[in-house]
């Protein structure tokens, strides 16, 4: 494993340490290295609190800050979070609004966050669950929460600066969530710091078709195609189960996982592009980058989410986290 | 090889098809793709023109917009752009203040920027060669351009816009890189796509310390280090360097070179941090991410750039581009 490392126990939080004090404008960091938050709260606000296995970076904790999340709970690399680390987060950015839990589909962290949710008052929660390569998976009964998740918070996110109140920002969450379909493929594997070796063996010519963010099985194993053969395979199968609705203004968001170039990634999003657009969907925004990683995996997924005026401006409104930023 | 690509001689043109499409807000292409610039110029501003072979993304076509560079010209990968497409660039952005170019220390980009800044009126230069790993090297007589390239282009775009003239610019990004030093660590090696295969051998076990930003060697090849033990060298190389400049206010900029995840760089920037505030340094602005990379090498630099009250400043200035945003 070629990792820098000092110690496999201390990763996660040297890893925090450092992160905190880099952004230490916008972040705190919980006792214990339970969560991070942000460092100004908005009184009255709805606290939006998510959080999951680390390894997935920026998500969720570089997604805390103005405009997006108010605190993300970082599990072990691909291991969920504890209840009492939920708790603690929502208690720490409850002001009086309530508190929205944003949880992708995963049976430990759905386990997790219901439970405290079931602990504390005033607390709804979002559930993703994007990801249409596979129903049920190693990890989910029905579909995995990936890189959609992303979308959900920022809108979300920005919704809750406005003041919207609870009950309203999880009925937004679950329509963007349901506006929204993602799938990924994988070149190679991650390879876990405490694990020491590749999650997965797969071919120098083998590709994972519709791989979760954790590396685990998608559709099949297929010998490596190009990149527009790829996406259109991953933009039919968005297409065909968005159904009706893959008509009009998109968000298309080309997500890397972490060892894939930025090169790359925008080769994936031109075609993407091209193809949805022949498909009769208008692409209106844009993301390309690595934002919902797994650690060093090389591989991309392609995210769609059809977007109404308000979701749109709400996607263009201000933000400021480590992860993602603009108009501040 | 595995990438997402659809034939190795148009990567570069479909990469560049899908950046600008996806800025479209900030970027305009030229004709023939050979370069990309800011959509709005400022009359009389000085233009400020860098690039150099691909493969380093968003150095420097993610680092084209407001308060940074008004064109960058990119050459394939690893292979410097030709003189024409600079002096193109420069035509196109050259709104009457002059323009200036921002080359790292390579020969091949060193070659054809002169010669295209003898054919041009109005042109001055900026070297940076912020890599202490070696003097004299496989591409360079002296030492190398890499990761403080980025900053010197930050820091002398957002004088540009304060409307510093280009004598006062070119000193400015002298002074820049001048009080600039860093040094990188690969754990991989990268796979350029027209070659098909890794550009060097390294053993499981292995790093190459003072790794140049193409693979090139380094100082030597040792056993894979703790990141501490990494950090301790390469910060003993950056502040034995500077000497006695090696006190005050510091920008730190842990740069990933593609391959390595978010964790990673944290980890080490903590590492580097608590390093170099023991020697006397203060760490006033931190940057930590993947901004100028070696296409999938796993592997990291360290950049510190002593600060003054100006050229903090100037960092912290509003800029906007595909890869760097802040302030707007």
């Amino acid at each position: 494993m070629k990792k820098f490392i000092n110690a496999v126990d201390n990763v996660l939080t040297e890893s925090l340490d450092g992160f905190v004090t880099a952004h230490s404008d916008i972040l705190v960091l919980g006792e214990g290295h339970k969560f991070v938050r942000r460092r100004n709260l908005k009184a009255g606000k709805v606290g939006l609190v998510s959080g999951g296995g680390s390894g997935h970076e920026p998500l969720h904790g570089g997604l805390v800050g103005f405009g997006m999340l108010d605190a993300a709970c970082p599990g072990q690399v691909f291991t969920s979070p504890t209840p009492d680390q939920m708790l603690e987060a929502a208690a720490a950015v409850n002001t009086g609004g309530g508190v929205l839990f944003i949880v992708k589909n995963y049976e430990g962290d759905r386990m997790n966050f219901d439970m405290a949710a079931e602990m504390s008052d005033g607390v709804l929660q979002v559930i993703t669950n994007d990801d249409v390569a596979v129903e049920d998976s190693l990890y989910t009964i029905g579909r995995r929460g990936v890189a959609g998740t992303l979308v959900v918070e920022k809108i979300v996110g920005a919704a809750a600066e406005e003041g919207v109140d609870l009950v309203g920002l999880k009925a937004l969450g679950d329509a963007v969530n349901g506006a929204t379909r993602s799938m990924g493929v994988a070149l190679t594997s991650c390879t876990v710091p405490a694990a020491g070796k590749p999650n997965f063996q797969i071919a120098d010519d083998e590709m994972e078709f519709g791989v979760g963010i954790h590396g685990e099985p998608g559709r099949r194993r297929d010998k490596l195609g190009s990149a527009d053969a790829i996406a259109d395979e991953i933009c039919a199968a968005i297409t065909g189960d968005l159904g009706a609705r893959a008509k009009g203004d998109a968000l298309l968001f080309v997500n890397g996982f972490g060892g894939t170039p930025s090169m790359e990634l925008y080769l994936m999003y031109n075609s993407a592009r091209s193809i949805l657009e022949k498909r009769g969907i208008r692409i209106a925004r844009s993301l390309v980058g690595s934002y919902v990683t797994s650690l060093d995996m090389a591989g991309c997924s392609i995210t769609v989410t059809m977007l109404d005026d308000r979701t749109a401006k709400l996607w263009d409104a201000p933000v400021h986290t480590a992860g993602l930023r603009w108009g501040m």
